[in-house]
């Protein structure tokens, strides 16, 4: 099963060497991983996606293992938690004057911004759910896909 | 001088850990690190925003370490290059009768999106470049920030 995991932790070099360390330590693979600053600039926030793989007691060990590392303030598991999840997508497609209606026609259902334009290519600014995100970049592949860039996902607990 | 490095890697576990491992051995604080799959989804590429320090020529160096990594593919540094960066944020902010009206044009005015309501916050999803998350999270400090979550940039290449 899939994890994602919010980590708070104090923004010094190495914090991010040794919780990755720590995932990799026991075999997990990172799916994604983002991290950014909070609104306080000594602290960031990691959002981490990890497959526990069958062995969600061995996940629970390394959370507690990451609550103990000393530049860590906070971990949270939104396994349990309702919560609202985002990816923002940036992506390259080879267009034609026979394609470019289609691929316009494309972004403008799921919502995507055109942010760079060239006479064989345009790019698109698309934010969604893994599922919205897999579904665009299956709409697309058609086109040809010349370039992506995924930012990895970032979740916030609901009110 | 801050670079933004894109770096294309094999999807293995402990990859992620090594490459923090080299910035970090050398001193260098990595500020933002998103990574993602690509179409590909044996490979990932990893979007590291970090400060030189006034050491370029140390970056250099560390820039050539990364591409002798077993596992990485490529690495670019943008800092020669146009290219477009972007950076998702999900903000959840104080709201009361008074104040509702206020933060939906400020929401406007960024092109923002309303994700989730309460009574009494509202969650925003907004992209754009590092100036302008800066700018709205500024404008949005007043109301009260509850919850804060930032992807870290991303960029690709202009055409």
């Amino acid at each position: 099963m899939k994890h994602t995991i919010s980590v708070l932790v104090e923004n010094k070099f190495g914090v991010l060497a040794r919780v990755a360390g720590l995932f990799s330590g026991r075999g997990f693979n990172i799916t994604s991983l983002a991290v950014g600053e909070t609104k306080d600039n000594t602290v960031s926030r990691m959002t981490i996606v990890v497959d526990d793989r069958g062995k969600p007691e061995v996940m629970e060990q390394v959370e507690k293992q990451l609550n103990k590392l000393v530049d860590v303030i906070k971990v949270q598991d939104f396994i349990d938690l309702p919560f609202i999840e985002r990816e923002l997508l940036l992506i390259k497609v080879k267009v034609t004057e026979g394609t470019r209606g289609a691929i316009l026609s494309l972004a403008q259902i799921f919502r995507a911004r055109v942010i760079d334009v060239s006479h064989h290519s345009l790019v698109l600014e698309v934010t969604g759910t893994e599922d919205k995100v897999k579904a665009i970049l299956k709409l697309l592949a058609r086109f040809g896909i010349q370039e992506l860039v995924r930012t990895g996902k970032i979740a916030i607990a609901r009110s």
